[in-house]
């Protein structure tokens, strides 16, 4: 038998898959279901990057989908044993502080936090469904996105508004925890001294974030309520004036869908430039709108650093993840070029490795890059669901 | 002949006056209509702090309340000689980058601005109206909350929308605009060497915001598009997830008007504490969620002096100004207690005593107390239009 467990990450129309093994940090398999409907595709590749050919199958709904995979997964590995199934979902509420057994209850409850989260939390909580109906005695295991920022103190967890909407729930609880989880559990297993002092992690992908952490806990993070705020993102507007959205609805006469259209899928990167979600192809244009598109996201991200500080009370490090922190050396050049005021440094030649640390010998602030791995947190989440499970059983 | 200006400031139902000399900055008159309307009241005192009898008058409009305040201004000094009048304006468009004469085309190009400040702009042109029909002839000067911040960088200018919608006028313009004036003005005129560099005023009072100056101009603002963003205020949110308004309108049905009351009148200090806007009552209340309201303002300020600096590339003063920042010896101290890291540290007897520099003397960074004066700013201009008008009649 081939011990297993799964990880999967549904969207509105698309299923991401990874399959690791019992122990190890390389996943045997990663894949991705696109377009869940009529015209679905599924691509699965082996740890040596060969394509596992897909059995034919139903991909039309995400239930589909998820037996579509695991039919292929089976016909590639005939004596596979799906210990534990991991899935992302965005929304924990204010209760969860760490990954959790999905029962029928738990997913009732889960699903009560839709409101919170109505592009994201509903696929999420499908793919949940999904995999129970599919593979029933199998513990589901649940790491939200929000759960990392959970402590953080009352001051990031409210809004100015009346009391009583924060007691039913509009709070900033922050996003792309996962990610920061591993990130910063990297830091510390590398450069413990510094994860035990102030820490910016800018998650910078197509979603992008910040958060600030003392000793390895987050204290403050640029994103909210929901994933709209903070930082501008490929498609997402980032910050926005609330008046806009009243001006938006008073004179426009936009509703709530369209102004959701509007910030979660034609703003950012996309909006500003006109041309692309994708920094690489805003880098490559060269356009003077592109151009601009760029300034912006670094400016913000530099704003942003220095309000993550003043949470802190200072910064002892900066540390780049994501599509484009881990990727792109002209934005994390430009975003540290004028941060020269908090003692950060680029060494440019280290920038252009893309070193783990890049910042020059000398400098106050050290800044570093460490590869985010959302799925490995998911994953050993769901081996420990594993254990337990056969712990119990014993 | 008593030559003299006078300055304007209409709100919703209120309207604010004060009455300058030919030169100097005192007044000789301040005075405030409150509740215009059918219970309307006028105070009106000179400048030993004598009220002037006010002369009877219906003050159910703005109109009918200036001419009111205007009789009574001509009883109390019968040889008056009113050579402009000056009027607080919050919009002034991306046009305006100082103040402006309004005349019957500019009344109409800035009441086409009215959408972008529904609650303010229509009152602020209600006085130039009603000032124009009582003295014709006399030049009325417009003084915009915005003008000020009009030349900050692209930036700092706009949202990461789509460009249609900075095309239409969707901007970061910034508001406090006079006060900064005032301020920048008074530090350059007595610390000419620091107002050349990096500066942060924080304007704190029922409405509140900062700026970044770079050589005195502004480089950018915690406000943006409306009055609402940035700093909590006394009633006004502050800073806001753009998901919370989503979550508003269509998980909770919430009409523009609604969210717009909410945001505007219910939310902030008064919304946290459930007490008071008025932070000396808070300061005063000692009571859990007072104390939690004005942490959270303390915490705001701090996280975007951060941010300011970062837009800055560092800074060399920090500036209070406003009620708030002028008279609250707590809300300063506790604001710089964690900015040390920006080489900010105050000294607490100075601070006490509400001195003009509060800083250590050892501190990297200044920290001052400025008071601000938004009446002298507009009489200053309206001086200046009427200097001009007597020039062009020559």
């Amino acid at each position: 038998m081939t011990e297993a467990v799964l990880t999967l990450n549904a969207g509105s129309s698309s299923l991401k898959v990874a399959l690791f093994p019992a122990s190890g940090d390389q996943p045997m398999v990663t894949g991705l279901v696109d377009s869940i409907g009529p015209n679905a595709a599924l691509k699965l590749k082996n740890e040596r990057g060969e394509a596992i050919a897909p059995v034919p199958g139903d991909m039309s709904t995400h239930a589909g989908a998820m037996q579509t995979v695991v039919a292929s997964l089976r016909r590639a590995y005939p004596d596979l044993d799906l210990v534990a199934i991991g899935h992302r979902v965005v929304h924990g509420g204010d209760r969860h502080t760490a990954p959790a057994l999905v029962d029928a209850a738990e997913l009732q409850a889960l699903d009560a936090l839709s409101p919170f989260a109505p592009l994201h939390q509903p696929h999420n909580l499908a793919g949940i469904r999904a995999a129970m109906e599919s593979f029933p005695g199998v513990p589901q295991v649940a790491c939200f996105d929000t759960a990392f920022h959970r402590n953080h103190p009352w001051v990031n967890d409210t809004f100015a508004l009346p009391r009583s909407f924060y007691d039913e729930g509009v709070r900033r609880y922050g996003f792309h925890g996962l990610s920061y989880d591993y990130v910063s559990g990297e830091l510390a297993r590398t450069a413990p001294q510094l994860a035990e002092g102030r820490v910016v992690i800018a998650h910078l992908g197509n979603g992008a974030s910040m958060c600030a952490l003392q000793d390895g806990r987050s204290m403050a993070s640029t994103m909210g309520f929901s994933a709209l705020d903070g930082l501008p993102m490929g498609t997402r507007s980032g910050q926005l004036d609330p008046g806009v959205l009243l001006y938006l609805m008073d004179q426009r006469g936009m509703s709530a869908a369209e102004i959701s259209d509007l910030l979660y899928k034609k703003s950012g990167l996309l909006g500003l430039s006109g041309l692309s979600n994708d920094m690489r192809k805003l880098e490559a244009a060269g356009t003077p709108d592109a151009a601009q598109a760029i300034d912006y996201f670094v400016f913000r991200a530099q704003r942003e650093v220095g309000a993550m500080a003043a949470a802190l009370g200072g910064i002892d490090a900066l540390v780049f993840c994501g599509g484009i922190g881990e990727n792109s050396r002209l934005i994390r050049a430009r975003i540290c070029e004028r941060l020269d005021w908090m003692g950060i440094e680029i060494d440019h030649q280290r920038n252009a490795a893309n070193d783990r640390v890049i910042s020059s010998e000398m400098a106050r602030t050290t800044v570093m890059i460490i590869p985010t791995n959302e799925e490995l947190v998911i994953a050993r989440a769901a081996r420990k669901a594993a254990d337990l499970n056969k712990s119990n059983q014993l």
